[in-house]
Order: C-alpha cells, then sequence, then structure tokens
C-alpha cells in the first residue's frame, strides 16, 4: 500500500501515481470482444507477469471483478487499484495487483491492459522505473498495438502516444484558501498539464487535495513528459510552502486554533461522515506540518483518508446503515488520534 | 470557595446560596447617610465579626471596595462575593469575605448588612445554619431595625419580613431542551418562587443555569421559605433526572457525540470567548452526569464556571484585550482538562 510510507516532500505531495495503457496487435479493443477473447486477454495478461520469474511475480494475486461484491469493488476503488470504469463494466475483467498493491494491473477496462504503480511522496522517476520494469516484463510475451507513427494505439485518442499519464496528488490548502489556486491552474493548462479534484475527472477538490498529471501523450516522449509535470510540481510544492509560511505567520493563532479544534473534534467524536471527515482533515494535515500535532504524522493522515472511505469503513465493520458506518469512522479515528494537541 | 467542594446531588444542583438583609436602628438606609455615618457603619460591623472571638472570627478579611479596582469588583462579582449594586455604588462601602469565602457580609451595599453564605451543591439547611451564626454574632454587638409587626426593616420592601434570600443554582438541560422549562417556571412562580437565569434578575439563563428562589420575605417563617424552597427545589431535580434518563435512553450516540465533541473543543482550542465556553460547559456536565466523560469531576466544572470568568481570566493573565482573554481562557482549560473522552 502507497500509504504505509510518506515518501518525499509528504508535507505537500501525498502520492505519485503513473500508469501505462497498452492493448493487445490485432484484437478489437474491450467492449468489442467475445467474452472468449476477453478471457484470453486476462489469462495472457496473467500468465506474462505471475510466470514471469522475476522477483516482482511472486508477489500478484489477480481478482477476478465479475465475483466481487459491490463493496468489495468499491473498496478496490478507494484504494486506487481499479478505476470506476472497472465497477461500472461488463464481461470478462480483472485487476492483478502485486508488490504490496503499489502496482495495479488492470485487465479489459478501456484497453485491455492499463498498469499502474502508486507510491507514497513525490517519487515520478521511481514509479516511472517501477512501471516500466512491468511494461517489459508483458511486454517479452505479448505483442502490442504499435504504430511506428503515433506509438501505442489506445481506445481513446488522448491515451494515444505514450500512453502514460504520470499524476501527482498534492494537498494544497495554502493555494486554495488564498484562492490563488484559478489563476494555476489556468497558467498550468495551458502547458499541458491538468489540475482536478480527488477523485478524477470532473470531481471538486475534496480536501484541499488536487491531481496534477499530463495531458498529452502524442507526439512526446515519456522523458519530456515526466520532466514537463515535474517543473509544474516542483512549482507547486514551492508556492504553497511559500503561501502557507505567510499564512501561517500572519494568522499563527487562528490557525493553531481552527487546527486543534478540528483535530479535537476528529479525536473525539461518536459519529463521523465522510463529508465532515474531509472537511476537517486538511487542518489536522497542516498540523502535522506546523509541528502542532505531533502525535501523528503523514503515514497516518494517508492512512486514514484511505481507509475511513466509506466501502473501506462498511468492509471493516460489517455495517450497512449510514450511521453505523458514520459511527464505526468515529471509532476507528479515536482509537487511532489518541492523546491530544 | 463554595466551588471546591460539589456538595448534595451535583449532578443537578451547583450551588446554594443564603441571603439575610438587615439594617441599623434609628440610621438612614445606604445613599441617605453621611460617608461619616458610612464609615461607622463599616467599623461597627467589622468589629462586631472580627472580635467576636469566636472560630470563625478570624478567618474574616475586610476589602474596601472604594479602593478595588474595576476589574477586582469585577472578579468579586464573579465570585458572588459582592452584588453589581456594590460595584457601581458611591459612598464607604466594602464587603468581609472569611470562612474560605463561603461567607461574604456586603456593608453599605441596599441595606446596611446583606450577609450571604454560598456551599456546594444542594444545602439549604447547612446554609441557613451558618449565616445564622453570623447573624446572632453581629446581632450581639448591633441592634437591628425591626419591626414586631412585620420582621426586619429593609430599604427595600420586597425583602422586609425575614430580610431572607435562599436560592438554589440548578443546571437543567434536560428541561430546557426539551422545552418543559416555562411551563414549570410560570407554575413555580405563583408558589412565590422565582427563577432566573445565570446572574440574577432579569438575565437570561446561559449555560442552562437557572437560579431558583424564595420571592417572598413578608408574614412567612425562615422555616416555611426554605421548606417550601426545598419542595420546588426537590421537584426540579427529580424532573430534570427523569427527563434525562429519557433523552439519554433514545439519543445516547447522538448525546455523546455532541458531548464529546464538546470536550474536544474545550480541551484544545487556542482561543475559546467567554460566549462558546458557556454554551460548550452544559455538554461537559452531562458527560461527566453520564459518566462519559470521567477525568474531571463537578468540583472542576464548578471551578471553571467562575474561574473562566473574564474578570477572573484577565486577572490571571494580566491581560487586556478580549482575543488575549480568550487565549488565556482557552490556556487555561487546555490545562485543567487533559487527556480525552
Amino acid at each position: 500500500m502507497w500509504y504505509k510510507s510518506a515518501g518525499n516532500d509528504n508535507d505537500v505531495v501525498i502520492s505519485t501515481r503513473l500508469r501505462l495503457a497498452r492493448n493487445f496487435k490485432g484484437l478489437n479493443f474491450p467492449g468489442k470482444m467475445s467474452d472468449e477473447e476477453a478471457d484470453s486477454v486476462i489469462e495472457k495478461v496473467k500468465n506474462a507477469v505471475v510466470n514471469s520469474g522475476t522477483a516482482i511475480s511472486d508477489s500478484f494475486k489477480y481478482i477476478d471483478l465479475r465475483k466481487a461484491s459491490n463493496i468489495q469493488k468499491l473498496f478496490f476503488l478507494e484504494e486506487h487499484l481499479i478505476s470506476s470504469e472497472m465497477i461500472e463494466g461488463k464481461g470478462p475483467r480483472g485487476v492483478l495487483t502485486g508488490y504490496d498493491d503499489k502496482i495495479s494491473i488492470m485487465i479489459n477496462e478501456e484497453d485491455h491492459i492499463r498498469m499502474q504503480c502508486i507510491l507514497g511522496g513525490y517519487d515520478l522517476y521511481g514509479a516511472y522505473d517501477i512501471i516500466n520494469k512491468i511494461d517489459n516484463i508483458i511486454e517479452e510475451q505479448i505483442d502490442y498495438a504499435f504504430s511506428e507513427k503515433y506509438g501505442y494505439l489506445t481506445k481513446c485518442p488522448t491515451n494515444v502516444g505514450t500512453g502514460m499519464r504520470a499524476s501527482v496528488m498534492l494537498h494544497l490548502p495554502g493555494l486554495s484558501i488564498t484562492g490563488n489556486i484559478s489563476n494555476i491552474v489556468a497558467a498550468v493548462n495551458k502547458l499541458g498539464i491538468t489540475v482536478r479534484g480527488l477523485y478524477g475527472e470532473g470531481s471538486q477538490a475534496k480536501a484541499y487535495i488536487y491531481q496534477v498529471s499530463n495531458q498529452v501523450t502524442l507526439g512526446i516522449s515519456e522523458e519530456d513528459t515526466l520532466s514537463k509535470l515535474k517543473d509544474v510540481v516542483d512549482m507547486l510544492i514551492e508556492k504553497e510552502r511559500e503561501v502557507c509560511k505567510t499564512l501561517y505567520e500572519n494568522n499563527l493563532l487562528a490557525f493553531k486554533d481552527k487546527i486543534a479544534r478540528a483535530y479535537g473534534v476528529l479525536s473525539n467524536a461518536y459519529v463521523m461522515s465522510s463529508e465532515e471527515f474531509m472537511n476537517l482533515i486538511p487542518y489536522a494535515r497542516m498540523g502535522v506540518n506546523m509541528h502542532i500535532i505531533d502525535n501523528i504524522d503523514s503515514i497516518m493522515l494517508n492512512t486514514l483518508l484511505v481507509e475511513l472511505q466509506p466501502a473501506h469503513v462498511a468492509m471493516q465493520a460489517d455495517v450497512d446503515s449510514d450511521l453505523r458506518r458514520d459511527e464505526k469512522r468515529a471509532e476507528i479515528l479515536r482509537e487511532r488520534l489518541k492523546g491530544r494537541v
């Protein structure tokens, strides 16, 4: 699990994700295949990974999404192991997870293969190295749909080329509170970089968390994509730190108060909705960054961010009603956030 | 200090106060005396108490209110050692405090002598016994204005007779939340019993705290006054407990949550206004009563109720601005409310 290590620049960066889209040569895209073809895609990818004889191959396990319950599928979604498309999808499809769930290989999603690596903190090149190795392992067994002119071919034209989506999840309370974020998003968009809310396309930024990723995959190399994204993320980290420093210096007491109250509620409540949790957690993170909260760290914050999502809580508690889930969420918080600010 | 012992029925009753109004025979009431006469009243009362040779006499000290600063006077008011009339008043006036500040004898307030005893918890007869002893001690030296027909004579006709005001301070969140309190107040008023908010006449009930006292002093004995008040207070205690039990049973999770959140904010905040404190403290008291909060007790609650009032905080911190005072209030709370729910 990516969230078990905080990684670099974890005051601002939550995680780094690298995703490659690949397709089989000479085969229809998912949705236009027969079930037999889809099954054979699954078998071939599984065999390519599991029988690769590499150090990593033993760590993989396959999850058949046709057999998974709704709550399990939501759980995998919350872990970022699958996309929401895979929940809705029909036909044979599944996911291979490995390397302590830091790697997931979705089979028969939009493309035949969507492989991704998520790491805690800021580590674009680390994630790229890992996913590149997986890509090579699979390519040893499977012929990819590839055009000399365009690069890797994908179902959606927006992925043709590198088939790569690199994204960095950032916590930007300073830029959000001051309103600077909208200008930055507009400027960054012109550079071919997308800034989105926590749960991908179209969603609002929850808890001041933004996902920053490359827009363009065609006519650009992987190296240039990473370097361009890195420049933008470096800039965002620096600006966020600057703004926070000024904000804190000018309103220290108000921030300490807001942070401590948020922590007081998080660590004491008996009922906690997902929405309220998402409203309060940024203050806990600011508190950790400002060394006002010293009994938890970034790893705990990221863990809570994942594990207090609805399906995670429901899986733990075997609860069905919203109230019981909100009660369980509060119970977990009280256990985890022992002590006071 | 009354608030250093919790006393009887302290889940509902905060304190019991017994006050007697007395005047010198053949002397104008305060406000119509010369300064020389006022000074002589002070000397005579001081001598009567301090030189009484009783076990209690050594404990008394005299505070000259003409020499007290505004903040000191507010401090005494918040301790219930003086009335607000004594702050505004002019001319020689002061207060004798003794018996660990559970007794205060105001000199040249509305009447020449206003002696009172405050005890923690529910103890009407205990308070009456003590104040009766003080009354006897003073009466040995001073001739009171007394009419065979009416009883003790006082400046305001509403005190003529026994000159006694017995009052019990009650915490009634259950009756308040359910709205039952208004019917009860109306019914109780017809019995000659007054129900007021925390700071006496005309003030709204703060923090669900009510002062219940006898209205009538004329044509009724002290014993009958106490017994009538006791009946009403007994009834209120019983009803409050009943209502709370039902409230808690029907909404346990909601109450636990509200209580725990209030405690989380009280014990963590860095800025706490007097108003917010008064809004939150009833939940802490419910938490103590419900055994949800077990690291503080009624004594701590009563102590906070007194010591977090504006002048008390200002005296401790030597602060002048509202913000600094609210900061100091939060600091005291964080120290006192260690640990979590």
